[in-house]
């Protein structure tokens, strides 16, 4: 049935960076990031190159907070919202390190944080695993939905993708946040058919993640200091506590969303909150892991949300599932 | 650097099943897939659902084979070449297994292999691990390349996009072979950027990985029954040959290509060869993995070969790399 999975031993984030766009750098946490880029191009001739060379620097950056080059990685494990994911393999990916692809949608850092630790626990020849994920605006819409040029209305529902990667480097040694738990999540499918709802179609993933990890984990949601969602938005972070309304009152209290995060809603038109691989990527690798380092957060638990669907299957009358990986995340 | 990963105890593969489409049924080993269907549509509405069906179908008849339903898997590890991987999600993630999507293009399954390897390895709490890859002819062709009804003429590089799927269960108890070790692959970029040479964009990433292999292992191709790659048609067979000729000059007498044993290229319009993910997916499931139960096959290297790529980076002038993970798989 697949339960909590413990790391064999310690399993540690040494480091993490992020870079954001223009967007992302007028955020409340715009200062936090490593790198905001001016235009969203990063030197490229296009968005989806922009995109590989933004996680590619994003690992880069990740590296050399620990003074080591790429070639000290053992294992690079990647993903993002480009079809056949080709932002990882243009871009990080690209620096030859042995690299699994992987595709989670918007939850792929939390899959990739999992497999990390999995990798770590299982494999002693390993010292050093890289997760790089990320997503762009503008390459995001013009695949999923319209290119920014026709400049079509958005919902109330709709979600801003980020401009944003974020890396970071799993290992044994001293870090700064330990890795205590990983919990697959599974599909869920609650027929929402609306590719401008994406907090709708992850949020009965987010809430059936929580429900299983606290029925197998007991305790309650004041012992975490943190519970943070990657990217359901003010919908979806609504239905969420409507959902788990019974079995977790107080969850509002303790619940964070990377999409609600990322951007100051009054003053940038982003509708319902961010999104996008880049979006739990950056805001734990900016905002909350300094928070644990610190010592202001000691345990947390922090969920991936992905949003499994592409035009075609939409077009085809498809129903966007979701999934929801969770990982718990310690102070040293 | 990143080396060969050694599991922790053992780790074998319990069953397999391999599910295949008309034209596959046709092949020289047609008759030993465990079912063919009949129009390529497996009783849905159209191919993007039929492929999800068909990876279902192959997930449901390993577990059979074991005597067990789906909720008794604790983790599902899939992918496939729909964008966003929408034929796992849509397919066998639907059984509400725990569900990590991977995408490695056409090598997914051997990094699904080698992922569940690592994750058997790591987590006490998981028993049994299923992973399917999928991939069908019809999707694939309109999605990267023209929709069938166009009749475009295809170059003699080109290859035949396999409509089947693989499905095999990973755990430590009774079974048929052993995953003795696994090496993910690099990306290697030799600049290819014709989409219909598929091929000659895998070979290079097939010979690093290869070199890679036997620089850490030592001794010789001779060791090994039988070294399998995935997908490199005829085209790819012949560079991977040539670019080994000094280092493995007897390959040729141990390799196997499962996109050329999967169709018979004088009586079937193939081209080069077959490709995609259900290419190797189906031919280990259906062929190679009897043949190491039957003792006949006692040590062997099987290689997912991938390329990395879309429609609109190759518009964009992107080459196609290529990625290349390998499991060495020995007899009980």
């Amino acid at each position: 049935m697949g339960g909590i999975l413990a790391p064999r031993g310690e399993v540690r984030i040494l480091s993490a960076a992020a870079v954001g766009g223009h967007e992302e750098r007028r955020g409340p946490y715009g200062e936090r990031f490593d790198l905001c880029g001016e235009d969203d191009r990063f030197g490229q001739t296009s968005y989806e190159l922009a995109e590989a060379e933004m996680a590619r620097i994003a690992l880069s950056l990740s590296l050399g907070k620990l003074g080591i080059g790429e070639g000290a990685l053992d294992l690079l494990l990647s993903g993002d919202l480009q079809n056949q994911c080709v932002a990882s393999s243009q871009g990080p990916a690209c620096a030859r390190t042995p690299f699994l692809g992987l595709f989670g949608a918007c939850s792929t850092m939390i899959e990739g944080l999992g497999i990390g630790m999995l990798a770590l626990s299982g494999a002693e020849e390993l010292s050093l695993v890289g997760v790089v994920t990320s997503s762009h605006n503008a390459a995001a819409e013009r695949q999923f939905r319209t290119p920014l040029e026709y400049g079509a209305q958005r919902t109330p529902t709709a979600q801003w993708t980020a401009t944003a990667a974020g890396a970071m480097i799993l290992g044994r040694c001293e870090g700064t946040a330990r890795i205590a738990g990983f919990l697959p999540g599974r599909v869920c499918d609650a027929g929402i058919r609306d590719a401008a709802n994406m907090g709708a179609a992850m949020a009965p993933s987010a809430a059936d993640t929580l429900l299983r990890f606290f029925s197998e984990r007991g305790g309650a949601v004041e012992d975490y200091d943190l519970i943070l969602t990657g990217d359901l938005g003010q919908e979806g972070s609504e239905l969420l506590y409507t959902l788990l309304s019974r079995e977790f009152p107080t969850l509002p209290d303790r619940h964070k969303d990377g999409g609600l995060m990322l951007y100051d809603r009054k003053k940038q038109d982003v509708h319902a909150g961010g999104s996008g691989c880049g979006c739990i990527a950056s805001m734990l690798s900016a905002v909350i892991l300094p928070e644990v380092a610190a010592g202001r957060i000691t345990r947390m638990l922090a969920i991936g949300t992905g949003a499994l669907m592409n035009p075609g299957s939409i077009q085809q009358g498809g129903a966007i599932a979701g999934v929801s990986h969770l990982i718990e995340i310690e102070g040293i």
